[in-house]
C-alpha cells in the first residue's frame, strides 16, 4: 500500500498541500466545503498524521495539557472524564500532570511546555500557588491557558468555576438552622481565590445570624490524611463545643468522620458535618453525608471547549470571562436535626 | 538572549551535535561522564529541546500513553499516581486515554500511536477487550506495551498484576468461615484474564468447602450504577437465601449497599460484604467495609518501570514476565460474626 500523505491526498483532490495541510489542521482559513472534502479523503484513505513533522510546520501538537493538583479526588476524576470527552470528540490528545499541590512541580510543569510540546493548557492551580509568574510567561509565549475550579485572580483568561461563596454560604446557614452555633471550616488553601470565597460564604453566613467569625475556627489541613486526623482530633478535644463541621475537601470528609468516631462524637447527635464531595459513596457512609456536589463533568468539559475554541482561531484571545456553574446541596443523615 | 539550541551546546564543549542530541536523550551509546557534562551546561543554559524536533531525529517523543477503562476508580486513580511518579522523575509526559471499558473506542486510541506520538504504551484492557490485534499490531510497529492489572493472555509481553485468584479465593473463604453459604459474585468482565481468575479462587474456595458452583451466582453488571444497583435487588428479592455478596469492582460496592438498604437486607446480619475496593472511605461506610485492597500505586509503578528501561535500550525487548504484587484482605463490620 502507498502511504498516504499530504502530497497524496493534494494530488488525489487537486489542491495544494498547504491547503490539505490547512483543512487538517481545522484552520479558519479554509471554507468547510473544502474542509469537508479532503476529511472524508483522509478518513476513506486512513491518512495518519505524523503528530511531531505537522507540529513543526503549523506549531500544532494537537496536545493540549491538563494540570491538576490530584486525580485521587472524585472532583477531578469527574473534570479529567469532562476534559478528555471533548478533547477526544475533536482529536486532541490529553497530557495529564500533577502537581501533588506544589508550586515548584507547578512552575517546572508549566516552564516544560513554552518548547511548544502542548497548544494550550487547562489547569487547577496548586494549594500553594500564590505567585503566578509561571502562568503569565506562558501566556506570553501566545500558549492559551484555562483555569478551572481554582483560578489565579491576577491572570485575566477565562476561567470556569462553582459558586463557591453562595456555597459556603448555603451550608453554613444549613447547619445554623440545624441549631449549630460552633462551626469549624476545614480548608486546605486560605489564600487561593476559591479558599476565600468559601471562607467569605462561611463569614457571612456567621454574621447574618449573629454569630461571631473568629480565624481560630478556620482549620489549617494538608495533604496526609493521618495528620489531618490527629489535627481534627486535637482541635475537637481543646474544643468540646463545637457542633458543626464544613469541610471544603472532598478527602478531609475520611479524617473527620475518623476523629469523631475515636472521640465518640455522634455525628449528627453532637457534631453534624457538611462536606464538598462528589464521589457516589456519600449516601453509603456513616452516617450517609450531606453534600456540597460540583458539576464538575460539566466543568471540564466547559473548561476544554472554551480552549479548543480559542485554539481553533489563533487570532482569537480568551477574554477574562468567568463562566459560573451552580453546585448542589444534598441533605443527608450527617446533618439531620435531632429530637 | 541567543537561542540556546544542540548547536550552541556542541560548540561550548567541544562535541559534535549527535553527540549532544544522543546524551540529551540519554543514549546508551553515549558515556556517563559525557551524558553528565551535557545536562550540567544544559541545565545552566536553561536549554529546552523542542520537543516535535528531537522526536523526528531521534523517532522518541519522550512521552508514554496510559491506557485505561476509568479514571473515576480508586484502583486507575492510584495507578495513575504511581505511573506519573516513575515518569516525572524519568522526564517523560504521561497522554492519558480513557477507553470507558469500550474495545472499538481502544482500538482507535492505539490505532492513533502508529504515527509515532508516543514512545511505548502502558494499559490496562477494557471489559469488552476479547480480540487483541490492534494490541499485536502495535507492537509490530515497535512499540513496546506493558499491561497493568488487566492483561490480555495472548500478547507475550511484560505485565503487572496481582493475585486475583488467591485474592478472590482467600475473600470467599473469609465468608465461608463467616457462616454465609450462598454467595454471589459480582463481575463486569466474565472473559478477561483478571474475571477468569476471581472466579477461578471463588469457585475453587466454594469446592473446597463442599459448597455447590453455580453459573448463576456470578452476576454479570455493567457501567451503570442505577441499573446495577436494579439488578442488584431484582437478584437478591429472587433469591432470598443469598446471604453473601463478594464485589469485584470498587464502583459495585454503591449498588450493592443501596440494594441491600431498600430491601432492609442488614449488612452484616442477613448479607455480608466483602468489596475489591481502594479508596480510604472503606473504614467510614455503613457498616465498614471489609476490603480486598490491590497495590495499585506500586503497580502502576512497577509498569511504568519497566516500560522506560525497554524504553533505554532499544535493543531490549520486553519479555512475557509477570510481576505479581499482592493484595491485602482487610476485614471490617460488613463481614462482622453475629451473636
Amino acid at each position: 500500500m502507498d502511504k498516504i500523505n499530504i502530497k497524496r491526498l493534494a494530488e488525489e483532490l487537486n489542491l495544494s498541500t498547504s491547503t490539505i495541510s490547512r483543512a487538517l489542521q481545522d484552520s479558519y482559513q479554509i471554507g468547510a466545503a473544502t474542509k469537508q472534502r479532503v476529511l472524508e479523503l483522509a478518513k476513506k484513505l486512513n491518512y495518519q498524521p505524523n503528530p511531531h513533522a505537522s507540529s513543526l510546520g503549523s506549531s500544532r501538537s494537537k496536545t493540549i495539557a491538563v494540570v491538576i493538583p490530584e486525580v485521587f479526588d472524585s472532583y477531578f476524576a469527574l473534570a479529567i472524564n469532562g476534559i478528555e470527552a471533548v478533547a477526544q470528540a475533536q482529536g486532541y490528545h490529553v497530557l495529564i500532570y500533577l502537581t501533588h499541590e506544589r508550586l515548584q512541580l507547578e512552575q517546572e510543569i508549566l516552564h516544560a511546555f513554552r518548547s511548544g510540546r502542548v497548544d494550550g493548557v487547562v489547569i487547577s492551580v496548586s494549594a500553594e500557588t500564590t505567585s503566578t509568574a509561571h502562568i503569565q510567561a506562558l501566556r506570553a509565549q501566545g500558549v492559551p491557558v484555562v483555569f478551572f475550579d481554582r483560578a489565579a485572580d491576577d491572570v485575566d483568561t477565562a476561567r470556569v468555576t462553582t459558586n463557591d461563596t453562595e456555597s459556603a454560604y448555603q451550608a453554613t446557614c444549613h447547619l445554623i438552622e440545624r441549631r449549630c452555633t460552633t462551626l469549624l471550616l476545614l480548608s486546605i488553601s486560605r489564600h487561593l481565590s476559591i479558599g476565600r470565597q468559601r471562607i467569605a460564604g462561611y463569614r457571612q453566613a456567621l454574621t447574618e445570624h449573629g454569630l461571631a467569625f473568629r480565624d481560630d475556627d478556620i482549620v489549617d489541613c494538608g495533604q496526609d490524611p493521618e495528620a489531618n486526623r490527629e489535627l481534627l482530633e486535637a482541635t475537637l478535644r481543646a474544643r468540646p463545643g463545637i457542633d458543626g463541621i464544613i469541610s471544603t475537601v472532598e478527602m478531609l470528609t475520611e479524617s473527620t468522620y475518623q476523629a469523631c468516631y475515636a472521640l465518640h462524637r455522634r455525628i449528627p447527635q453532637d457534631v453534624k458535618v457538611v462536606s464538598f464531595y462528589n464521589s457516589r459513596s456519600a449516601a453509603i457512609l456513616n452516617p450517609s453525608l450531606t453534600t456540597i456536589s460540583q458539576p464538575a463533568f460539566e466543568m471540564g468539559k466547559t473548561a476544554a471547549t472554551l480552549l479548543l475554541k480559542a485554539l481553533r482561531n489563533p487570532k482569537s484571545t480568551l477574554v477574562a470571562e468567568n463562566v459560573v456553574l451552580p453546585s448542589v446541596l444534598t441533605i443527608r443523615n450527617s446533618t439531620a436535626s435531632i429530637g
